[in-house]
């Protein structure tokens, strides 16, 4: 939790951190300003004081949103900068940083670097920057940086951001639902009224239009991927693919809040009108697997041995999986689960390699997806829900949904 | 144009270039692939030789979209890389883009890096790729870079997507000016059929709802700031604000193709019922000003000849302006426009400073946006349109919307 980052920060001997990047889509700067709307800022955070919001003077409104500490870049005068350094921009840029540093009276030590921006121009300004500061050591942290062990535990506050993500996401579910089984099917395809027959380019179309209805972004797209794409995992989905009965549909929905805020991450398969023999099977594995694995989950257990125990699990059904071959692109092809918050992938990570032995803590916020995928047979099946450790060690699901794999349709 | 890039990376010496990062809302990776729904993925093209996505197994379908020669990551066999550095996934990580960089015959020279993504991380790998390499050296490009160089000029295919992101824009414009003007006021307030005030947070509700509908999004959320909020240039406009009769609603509206991709950036000032004497001479001497400056443009012309013009205009009249003070926040406080693509904000630009010399050249698409500001006062002005530099030097504003002031309600 946020209160847990001055912890972090000196477990890791981090004197500050320095957040860079625009004030949305940008989970770090969001988890320290609550999320604002600004074009770029920086923020610094010396370890055991508070962060400082340094702002352009046009955005000093939505700067003051946040409740931070806020210190206007109009004060350093860049122009005069640049004029010093005859019109060197890189090194006016470096001057900048310099004097906002030893302002927040950051002098020595390790200062760790964050923010979703440009790799390029940041590579270039914070290397430059290293060279400068004798005293300083500028570093990025990876996958256990202080600030992701921080956001692994969500607070009170965060769950209801997630929660009514949950909602909404289940409301947009039940909509496109309903929208589809609307619709008449002749010789096994969806038509449309005025006689078109229906696409997955207009079932996205309705998704997005319902999750903006509600409020909610919908920035990394939609996975509604039916046949041979439901049997791989990451395929969004052709727009122009008809709907049709009896084929796997992979549903997998991620929106966030408004401005690049919090995500809920959901999947369930669907099968318009009946579902052939070998679909059912593979469906009741895969629902089987996941209610085997979560009424296991216990606090406090290492997320990776839940992966473990449901690749055993296909496995002893006779699917291929990834603990098995690496590299099998059909059965069991990736990782139980993973973390959500501002990103829709986070710690705590599932998967098996030696890095990974994030634990389920409470306030652990993390999907269970396991999944079955045969592309050459056309079909796959995932079904997801996002989980969250209450403080107490009980698990919930943050938002319920049917599980149901055969959607009824109209037949002409 | 994209047919330059090769031209300026040999202006600028560069051996290759190395984007990462997601596949979508990553502006160079866009650019590269066309858009595509890939968690993360590399890029890296060689000059004067096609470049080469590399992308995760299960994203293989998404990757081929971009019609690029591809390269499945799952080659690299991660997890025995891993075992190799006794899991020091930094290690690994370094050791796998050594292995590309050679796969694709970079064995010397410079190697921009590209991509919107994760600072932290990127900086600790590509310092340590860094280290790891002799022959090559890795750069991060600022203002100047050779992609937004190739950028700043669009080709017809780009252009037909910004007109298209036009059309949706002022299409919703339209829709708000119906939807704002359907309500009746009571003492300068307007009202709801229900009784309740009509808010900011109601009517962009309504915006991002219609643009879902019309298949954009909206990552960087609307300005629609009434009042003193106006008069800030960037306030976004507080939700639980009221609409009242006579001030000044600065509207400016910039969302982007879904997915991430081209953007459009329009400006209108409203002011509801009536316009207080006041507000009527300000919004005059913009829209005075916007005429004089769009009549004088030309092609091949430094862009920011027009923002000295406009702020000489503006002091004829009496207004403070940032050539004048550049720590002024009333009167005219920003620069007069920038180009757009794939970023809301990106070259020509028209700031006075000394780095910023870019010319109208055809191809060039750049908003002119022109305002005055007073938030004591509590009003601002400002209108904006995105125009295009045609391949015969013509300039063209790429969605036509009316400039007026004044929008009718019905009084109680």
């Amino acid at each position: 939790m946020k209160t847990d980052l001055d912890h972090f920060m000196q477990e890791k001997e981090l004197d500050a951190i320095l957040v860079t990047g625009p004030g949305q889509h940008n989970p770090p700067m969001v988890y320290m300003t609550g999320g604002c709307q600004l074009t770029n800022a920086d923020l610094i955070k010396k370890r055991a004081e508070q962060a400082v919001l340094f702002h352009y003077p046009m955005e000093r409104d939505e700067a003051a949103k946040s409740g931070l500490k806020l210190k206007n870049l109009a004060e350093y005068n860049f122009n005069a900068l640049l004029n010093q350094v005859n019109g060197n921009y890189l090194q006016a840029v470096v001057m900048r940083y310099k004097m906002m540093l030893e302002e927040i009276g950051v002098k020595s030590g390790k200062v760790a670097l964050y923010g979703k921006t440009e790799l390029g121009s940041n590579f270039e300004v914070f290397s430059a920057l290293q060279r400068e500061l004798s005293e300083i050591t500028l570093l990025g942290e990876m996958n256990n940086s202080s600030m992701m062990l921080a956001r692994m535990t969500k607070d009170d506050h965060e769950i209801e951001r997630i929660r009514k993500m949950g909602k909404i996401t289940t409301q947009v579910v039940s909509l496109t639902a309903d929208y589809i089984s609307s619709f008449t099917a002749k010789d096994n395809i969806l038509y449309k009224p005025n006689g078109d027959p229906l696409t997955i380019g207009d079932v996205k179309g309705r998704i997005n239009h319902w999750l903006a209805e509600l409020g909610a972004e919908n920035p990394e797209g939609t996975i509604f991927a039916i046949g041979r794409d439901s049997g791989v995992p990451h395929s969004s989905g052709r727009s122009d693919d008809l709907i049709r009965l009896g084929q796997t549909i992979v549903f997998d929905i991620f929106p966030c809040e408004s401005g690049g805020g919090y995500f809920y991450d959901f999947t369930r398969t669907w099968c318009l009108g009946y579902a052939p023999d070998d679909v059912l099977e593979l469906y009741h594995t895969v629902l089987s697997a996941y209610n085997t694995v979560s009424t296991q989950l216990e606090v406090g257990k290492p997320f990776n041995h839940y992966q473990d125990l449901v690749c055993d699990i296909f496995a002893s059904h006779g699917h291929p999986t990834i603990k098995d071959d690496p590299t099998t692109q059909s059965g069991y092809v990736h990782s139980l689960g993973h973390g959500i918050g501002l990103n829709v992938h986070e710690r705590p990570w599932s998967g098996i390699s030696s890095d990974d032995k994030d634990c389920l803590l409470p306030g652990t916020v993390f999907t269970l997806e396991p999944g079955l995928y045969y592309p050459a047979k056309g079909m796959g099946v995932r079904l997801e829900n996002s989980l969250w450790v209450q403080p107490d060690g009980k698990i919930e699901i943050l938002a319920d949904y049917p599980m149901d794999l055969v959607l009824p349709v109209k037949n002409s």
